[in-house]
């Protein structure tokens, strides 16, 4: 009998920028040309049906014009979409463009898009780079830190993907004013999460300013954009592997995720997670970490940008309950919630530990509620 | 416009131990009682249909019998079965029974099964730990070293997968005994490979012995377990990214995964890599970099073990040169080789470049003769 010993130890640098701005698409190509991603010449640009035509097509042509060889690759928008099929696709059309190793995938869309091919990117020739040109508010409040790729399974959402660093991000304002009002509030919702989590500054910043979020106003989206980069990055950067920090930014999740899958994503995910937050305070409230007036100020901001409070009717309540069982938070079978504490704090229950168990049956009391 | 800088900067250590032995199972059963990984207590044991009876089994009861809890996830034997479909049967599966993030993976057989479980954990909740207990020789000379793991599509083999380092390998010899004699050759192809590119001595061993091996005489065998680890690591531990110097490791492979695809599998792995090694000797012989003596030594080493040497009839030779194209190493267009300088070294053609492009009239023409 013998041991060999593989020793793997190294240090690794998977450190990005994020550049924030309005109309960035010259700004990539400048990027691409100084080497951003080294001599690589060959650019798979990954988008939706939705965003093809937006801004997608023009990036293409620039890195077409720029000397590089480039395809589009298109599928259905949607968060549907988000499936092993949909990567399948991706990966099969690429492959039969000649597609190997020497490539960089540039992602043009939201979170559906990015997610997915980020994933796409990470198992493409064992990991090819990859660049995210995000163009929804959701995307650059949740999609742009944190290096979580993945899609859904009929049996569970995201349970399938990776961790995988973007080359650079491109948070482009500019793209947002083409956004649906619907998508707009989807992204605030995800924004005021982050307010919840981390600072009570930027709750009452967004109190008073989120119709002009509306607008589109460049100061206050530039300021949206950093917040939502700084608090996610603060969290992600202490804990890379999600191990415990990092399940903060899962407040109002539990129930947020179930909604949006038991809805047959007939809601948005930002308007599934607005309800998972009003679910989380209330029961914030009951456990005894936010008054009852904090826990109507969120749910009334939450009104305010126009997004859901309450549990649709057309949505099976014990359906949802018997979802939450399906959570990554879940364990020994158990149910797992974080909680806020007041508005710009979360419950650490012990070290390092920043989810509880929670009974069904109290779960089931809020649900039934709202 | 401004710029957020994510840094993620980090020392990774993803060092595994590399067991080898006669029967480890009990060894493996007291390491997990012993904290590897962790105090994780779920198990999904992945293996194929002719394992399974074989091995796998037992060592499910033995993990129960521990109290831990565990379940078979089985799919059908074969190279053919290293597909994407497959990794979502067993991914479906484990989301059914309730596997979440918390499980180990504990993949029990050859290559594929390796191959496929790595590949599945890397990705199952954005990855899950997992231990190879290999059950074959060509899983002891391949995949137990270099944390390659990958699936097959119908446009490019082992194209779609990702680096995923295990937590511990054990090389069971004593499994080897069950292997048909078909899958032992197969194995020492391998083998014989790893001579050729680091080893004059181990190949000379190797011409001594080779009769021993198919006997599964313990102390040859575990000379080549060893050799195969060392030999392996050497190369892959100066460049775990596969950007240089790893490519040695693709000595024969250019024809021999062709030759594999093309086949549709009816050869094996090993097989279709002795007729490529055939090839590349060939080719080095024309190049100037081995004597025809030499050539002719490798040729009859794989002989003796029982390889073909050449290409079988009912493979259409035209279709083996343009499936050469969909090589990995294929860069700007053009097929490339590593070849080896007399036995036990290769060519490195500037520096750290161990490929070179070839005439696809050189490739055929070689084709066409063997």
């Amino acid at each position: 009998m013998s041991v060999f010993n593989v020793e793997l130890k190294k240090v690794v640098d998977d450190s990005y920028e994020i550049e924030i701005g309005y109309g960035l698409e010259d700004k990539l190509i400048s990027d691409l040309k100084n080497g951003l991603v080294g001599n690589i010449t060959k650019f798979a640009v990954i988008t939706d049906s939705i965003v093809k035509e937006l801004y997608a097509d023009r990036i293409l042509e620039k890195l077409t014009k720029a000397g590089f060889t480039a395809d589009l690759f298109v599928f259905e928008a949607g968060e549907t979409q988000k499936t092993r099929e949909t990567k399948e696709f991706v990966e099969d059309s690429m492959l039969e463009k000649g597609y190997r190793r020497d490539c960089c995938i540039i992602a043009v869309g939201g979170g559906v898009v990015t997610d997915l091919s980020g994933f796409v990117a990470g198992t493409f020739g064992r990991g090819v780079p990859f660049i995210n040109y995000a163009t929804t508010l959701l995307a650059a409040a949740d999609a742009s830190v944190g290096g979580k790729t993945a899609v859904d399974t009929p049996l569970a959402t995201n349970l399938i993907g990776l961790f995988n660093q973007p080359e650079k991000v491109y948070l482009d304002i500019a793209t947002w004013k083409t956004l649906p009002e619907r998508q707009v509030a989807s992204g605030l919702a995800e924004t005021i999460k982050h307010a919840c989590i981390a600072s009570r500054e930027f709750f009452d910043f967004l109190k008073e300013h989120i119709n002009e979020a509306f607008d589109i106003k460049e100061e206050v989206c530039e300021r949206i954009a950093n917040e939502n980069c700084r608090i996610k990055y603060e969290v992600v950067m202490k804990d890379e592997r999600e191990s415990g920090l990092r399940e903060v930014l899962n407040l109002g999740h539990t129930v947020g995720r179930a909604i949006e899958t038991v809805s047959g994503y007939r809601l948005l995910h930002g308007e599934a997670l607005s309800i998972g937050m009003v679910a989380e305070v209330k029961l914030a409230h009951k456990l005894g970490y936010m008054s009852l007036e904090e826990s109507q100020e969120v749910i009334s901001l939450f009104e305010k940008a126009n997004l859901p409070v309450a549990i649709p009717e057309y949505i099976n309540r014990e359906e949802l309950v018997k979802k939450l069982y399906t959570d990554k938070k879940v364990k020994n079978g158990r149910i797992r919630f974080v909680i806020q504490k007041g508005i710009g704090d979360i419950v650490e229950f012990e070290e390092g530990v920043f989810a509880t168990p929670i009974e069904e049956s109290v779960a089931r009391e809020i649900i039934m509620e709202i």
